[in-house]
């Protein structure tokens, strides 16, 4: 076997075998195969495709690259994972949620890059919190607790780091089979029998078409199928922040206020929707009407809240922040944001309003830059509103006067606004499961 | 600019703009492009294509990336390319044929690697034969003799080079755009301003099929349109070696052999063929009668012959092997190889037998591996002959006895008997000149 015939082959539109799957894979994780001919090769895939064999075989090839851990969390190790958004703190809301209901959520996730934020910072602006658990530590969490958030552990699918890293540099990122195959070998490596997904559709989005988000949500849940895996796939809209609050610390506050009952919208529906979608794939939900009543005893009875106490004390946090919202780290400069012009709000940027919480601090530009946990905003507005001359359009959380002047330019840059009534965003889209595609209209 | 928005437009079947083309050409001659990018973006031209406004452009940007020699040969340029085949000696018969016409023929050729000879080791089989001559000392040969056939000069074409080493590692070789950007942009920089291209079809050839054999002269002959270069291509076969000769010093005796008038067949005819077309496109006879007829007389009077001695004159080469072959290198065991069976020899495979040769020692494995001149054989039966058992296909010129008997495994293994009548191999297809597309039945 050699990597010319497999490019050759995929070039001339031809299946590629499991042998030869598993061949570039391998040479992908030991980098034996050079990142030339492997660019070469993810062009062909991006350009002619992979069957759903092809993409199941690469999914598990690229998961055996590596680590394969076999949590025995006693029950059904659950995941949930969204293809990126801003002021999407959904995880935060809905894996206690979820563990109040005896679910056991392992959830690896990752930092922020770019103008979407990543889980891991926003835990990390709890006092004291760890997310770099040692794995037995991790496992004894979801055990008690009924879920972690913690980083990568061990070597998972290194296969996919090598070619990620290159499919970003090569305009070989919107490919459905590398997309699928990279999520989930990553999620099978890490042992997650149950994977609920949030495919986001939408300019900014990894598949900008609706069309294209489901066929990509589709795929997904077919390779559950190949690999044994309950996978369903929900297609959800990124037309603005899904909370209202964005950065770090500030979307830890917005889940700890929809946990205590102080705080709705279209944050805790989304996040009410996926939990019970999670419940269901854990086989602890027969019907979505079951799930959500227990989802929403758990929210009413602060059962919810309680598992994120539970889980921030495990994780080393101080679990006061729960109560007092306060202890959470502040900026120094808060102040609004106010309306010059008027009309209905009828479009937000929302990439460029993550890129605007990304310069006041709260996002990386490069790797290794350190964020500032306390810095964000929280809109006020959210698209559809009527907004009148002088309204608060969001608050800003900044680090100076000269930085909340700048975010302004840059959010007030990022709406626009109309004469005419404009209608909301749509939040839900599709909820994709084996048994096919159901339209949802929320 | 940046590259990964250039592959992303590829990617998305957009033109890439000329401005665009000359960003990475440049990018690959001085190597601040990695070759992964490179790589990517020539999957997604391999598959997604470049009409003919964009490899001209291509063709020039390559071009330029390096020395764009001027030379003044007091007289148009000619020059003369193939795609590559066994036997194929037309550059050495046509060469002084064309100068002794007139023509001004600055061949710059190459080595000879895998199952291909190349004129340099050819050459170089005349004792004392030099092909690396400096610039004013093969413009002066072209000027005063009338054609010189010499290694590639100065830095032409780097941006090629980077791309055909990565071409040939990642599947993307069969690309009309880039084979013809890659010829062309060398013979363009070496300042050639007629060019007859002898494009093969058939199995080994570069492209396979007839249509795309065709559709790759006409790419070619586009070009030059596109770049005010007058060129002409001929389709033509290579189902077995052209000429009867294969190794080094033999194919040198072959050419003499038919400018001495001592021998014919299908070298002789096709080098007729595509020395009519040079002197038509430098702009030295109006018809293809009347090219004919030019060529006739340099080959009848003797001319042609004393032109091969001038040019191997001026580079150094002992001459008089154009009287006496018997000065060339001379292999230690020469001996028939007969016939075991009978029939009619139906097929040939060519490359097979170019491998045989090869691994006589008349070409290289390895890039670095030092070839023998004298080795080869000379094949005694064409496709459609018929062969009696005893009959002597071949005559082996070997550097031992186990290399004779190797080569005679090889030689019958490419040979393939019929009891039916075979038809002969067709040895020219098509001639296209920005008039059109002629069909050739020869």
């Amino acid at each position: 076997m050699d990597i010319v015939s497999i490019i050759e082959d995929k070039k001339n539109r031809r299946a590629l075998s499991k042998e030869q799957i598993a061949f570039f894979a391998r040479g992908a994780a030991d980098h034996s195969i050079p990142d030339y001919q492997l660019a070469a090769l993810l062009m062909a895939i991006r350009l002619n495709g992979m069957d759903a064999r092809e993409t199941a075989d690469l999914t598990m090839a690229m998961a055996e690259s590596g680590d394969m851990l076999k949590p025995d969390v006693q029950g059904v190790p659950v995941d949930k994972h969204s293809t990126g958004g801003v002021g999407d703190t959904t995880t935060l809301v809905l894996a206690p949620l979820v563990a109040a209901c005896g679910g056991k959520v392992l959830k690896m996730s990752g930092r922020g890059l770019g103008h979407t934020g990543g889980t891991l910072d926003k835990l990390e602006s709890i006092p004291g919190m760890r997310v770099a658990l040692p794995e037995e530590e991790f496992i004894q969490a979801v055990r008690t607790v009924g879920c972690a958030v913690v980083s990568q552990s061990g070597q998972l699918a290194p296969a996919d780091k090598t070619l990620y890293a290159l499919r970003d540099v090569t305009a070989t990122v919107d490919s459905i089979p590398l997309i699928v195959s990279s999520i989930l070998s990553k999620k099978f490596a890490a042992g997650a029998k149950a994977i609920v997904l949030d495919v986001k559709t939408g300019s900014g989005a990894l598949m900008p078409t609706l069309d294209d988000s489901i066929a990509l949500a589709q795929a997904m849940v077919d390779i559950g199928a190949h690999a044994g895996r309950s996978i369903v796939a929900v297609v959800s809209g990124m037309e603005e922040p899904l909370g209202s609050h964005v950065g770090n610390a500030l979307e830890v506050k917005e889940a700890i206020d929809i946990l205590a009952g102080r705080s709705g919208g279209p944050l805790k529906a989304v996040s009410l929707f996926l939990g019970a979608q999670m419940l269901i794939a854990s086989g602890l939900a027969g019907t979505e009407d079951q799930a959500r009543s227990l989802l929403t005893d758990a929210l009413d009875s602060g059962r919810g809240l309680l598992k994120l106490k539970e889980m921030i004390a495990a994780q080393g946090g101080d679990a006061r922040v729960c109560d007092d919202v306060t202890l959470l780290p502040q900026a120094p400069v808060i102040r609004p944001m106010l309306a010059r012009e008027e009309g209905y709000l009828a479009h937000v940027d929302g990439t460029a309003l993550g890129l605007a919480a990304q310069r006041m601090g709260a996002g990386r530009i490069a790797k290794d830059d350190v964020i500032d946990p306390a810095v964000g905003f929280v809109m006020q507005k959210r698209i559809g509103d009527f907004i009148r001359r002088g309204d608060t359009i969001c608050t800003l959380h900044a680090k100076n006067e000269a930085s909340a002047a700048e975010a302004e330019g840059r959010i007030a840059a990022a709406l626009a606004l109309s004469p005419a009534p404009a209608p909301r965003a749509r939040l839900l889209y599709a909820l994709v499961t084996p048994q096919g595609v159901q339209t949802l209209n929320a």
